[in-house]
């Protein structure tokens, strides 16, 4: 495979933007991004979509893939299949790497080596966030976070394996140990993965094991914040503690994590022996935002003006999780796919209106459709404005609200088809272990 | 996950067979240990049931997933689900490797490390095949085969990586050999991969590539024997060749394979580039019945008695892929699931029949249900006995054979309601590269 040049010919028509048509250079497949892509579907522009992954994933039930109830086909969608909906738009399967603001290029790694040089004239960066260990990089190799396709399946093989390896040994240290799984972040991630976790342990694998008794699966949910889900009200999130509690979830929050290492986790001067450790606690922005040229907060999010745009740099936007965007009461707006969709078909429609020589529009103004959390089962609470609600009637809005989300209408009645085979079953149909598990390949190497 | 001890201490229950119902061990989790286990199901035994994977796969569907058809989940079963549906079995994830006749022991190796020595009374070998080179050895890297699921979608990330990065070439050589198909092989799997290749690159990438054509993508089907699927019967094979060359697939039979590199293939002296050279040519069998003391013959499979036993040595039998069985005119049954599902149910029952100190029953016979291929949409071949049928009604046949077949009801529906779209829409759900993909991690290595 090393048989292709590693200079690449750039192509005319994607290395310059001398053609009359500008060209508009979309960084990133997300919500965000996808949403600015299709929100330029009629403008007189070349768009260029540029992702390292050749799917959109939906992000929001990407935990349901780590326990096994849905497949990775199931909540992801080729952005490849946008080049044949969308006559203005072309895909390119890339990592972009630089940027360069007075050229008004960047540049992008092809999957088989090779760089390629894209010209734009305008820039739309949706990059996303990554997982952050807040200074402490050697947690994880430990303690793997939930971001892409491969997290999930990479942490679905670790999940299963360690059942498997408990069933095997003889010590009762060592099979508590493998049967311990600590999530660290209780935010709607490790909510939502430690209530799914208890489900399969308690239900799905009922039986499965002559040697040990998957029920007796021990399950801690640590964050250094006094709840879980700092960003709902707290009467939701006090249900939902007592729901976890029933569940039979250790709910630990206050506590900050000391260490993370292959014995388990040190966390308030106590260590808990586990096998498996994940991490959802902290989220930074990836590189791009930082090359453009504006300020960038801690978490190196872009600081973007009203209209989404980096100060100083005409043309070029951050959106989504990439970029720090204030809602009217001066909060900022949260880190989920809602925010990221209005933002991107914010910029998508402002800039085809740029291009209709139209003026500016208003500024962009979040509309808050409200916050879902999902708790195994029967169990789902919703916040928007003043309006609460829990309960099992919520966890059916909450359900027909991802269903209908989901980015291509058969994932939505295999999703649906999926959930209602687990809900009355409680079996789940993706517990596959790889012959070579992601994870402990990584530790061999 | 270093902490597992090295020597695990072997549980009494499954190191001795000292307990007073004796132990069956069947080696193999495809379709004749499945079936093996079953036929146990009511017997006077503890049986053991190892696999070094947690999942039985449905081999015949396998290459629709290696064409972003279906799911990896939507072909298997998780093994460790009959533990909870049958009493006296255990799974043991583990591979097998070695065995002590005299001590009527096996070994197998933890996935984390650890030796497990397991006491047997009865063992079935079902360990099924592997690929095989025929003294080639260094094509298997550029050549990969398709015989377990992470084969399948290391094939697939290769495949549709080879069309992203042919959209990004200029040389023209270099994108026609990004844009060609090898596929060693024209038994059932090659001619249904190829078809179902064909289909990929000629109706669902359909204007997803601006730059390239995907309707131009070349596929060649090469075999040593002089035509395509050489086990039916020769109208039915000719039907299908016509039928392969108006999907656009090149048939070159009657020439060998004389080298594989990461070029391409040299065929019949002549060479033909290609980046995705797939091997679907030969099998050979696993390693294990060599170890029975047996008999084995060139492909390493074991020459058994009538009733399945290794000659001269009580209580062992090899069924399935893993041995050469005879039919009542002297031909060997087919490599294919009816006869090793009927091979593993008969030893199963003849093994709860000893224990029941019944005489042993009649040899082994197989019963021919008839033997199907399928090309592509609406074109299926059925052969049974002296009917032969072919065409749309073939297909509809062979669908509904297959559907009811899978192991779980949740996946008949699944992947009904998979072909029932693709059928109607020509779009495939599994269109997924993993980040990194698996190929290209073991070119890298």
């Amino acid at each position: 495979m090393n048989a292709v040049p590693a200079e690449i010919k750039p192509e005319e028509a994607t290395a310059t933007a001398t053609a009359a048509r500008p060209r508009v250079v979309i960084v990133g497949g997300g919500f965000a991004g996808v949403a600015a892509a299709r929100a330029l579907r009629r403008a007189d522009a070349d768009v260029v979509l540029i992702d390292r992954r050749n799917h959109h994933i939906f992000q929001p039930l990407l935990y349901q893939v780590a326990t096994a109830v849905l497949s990775p086909a199931e909540i992801a969608a080729p952005l490849r299949q946008l080049e044949a909906e969308q006559q203005n738009l072309r895909v390119l399967l890339a990592e972009v790497t630089g940027v360069s603001l007075a050229d008004r290029t960047i540049e992008a790694s092809l999957p088989r080596g090779g760089v390629r040089t894209v010209a734009f004239d305008y820039l739309v960066v949706a990059t996303g966030m990554r997982p952050n260990y807040f200074g402490h990089d050697e947690f994880a190799p430990h303690a793997p976070a939930l971001k892409t396709l491969g997290d999930a399946e990479s942490i679905r093989a670790k999940i299963l394996s360690a059942f498997e390896a408990a069933a095997t040994v003889e010590d009762v240290a060592e099979r508590a140990r493998l049967m311990t799984f600590v999530l660290v972040g209780a935010g709607p991630t490790g909510v939502e993965l430690a209530a799914s976790l208890a489900q399969l342990a308690r239900v799905t694998l009922r039986g499965n094991f002559r040697q040990i008794d998957p029920s007796r699966t021990r399950i801690v949910l640590i964050d250094a914040v006094d709840r879980v889900l700092p960003t709902f009200a707290e009467p939701l999130a006090r249900g939902v503690a007592s729901r976890l509690f029933k569940l039979g979830v250790e709910v630990r929050t206050g506590v900050k994590v000391e260490a993370v290492d292959e014995q388990g986790v040190v966390a308030g001067g106590v260590r808990i022996p586990s096998a498996t450790v994940i991490w959802t606690a902290g989220v930074a922005a990836s590189p791009l935002p930082k090359l453009l040229g504006g300020e960038t907060d801690r978490a190196g999010r872009a600081l973007v003006d009203p209209f989404l745009r980096v100060v100083g740099q005409p043309g070029v936007f951050v959106v989504g999780d990439a970029a720090t965007v204030k809602q009217a009461d001066g909060r900022p707006v949260p880190g989920v796919a809602q925010p990221a969709i209005q933002e991107g078909h914010y910029v998508g429609g402002l800039i085809a209106n740029e291009l209709k020589g139209e003026e500016a529009r208003r500024p962009f103004r979040y509309f808050d459709r409200g916050n879902m959390a999902v708790v195994g089962k029967n169990y789902a609470i919703l916040e928007r404005g003043g309006v609460r609600m829990s309960g099992v009637l919520t966890w059916f809005v909450w359900a027909a609200i991802h269903i209908l989300a989901l980015p291509q209408l058969q994932n939505r009645l295999r999703v649906q088809r999926q959930w209602l085979w687990s809900y009355f079953t409680g079996q789940r149909a993706s517990r596959l272990i790889p012959e070579t598990p992601p994870a402990s390949a990584a530790e061999r190497s």
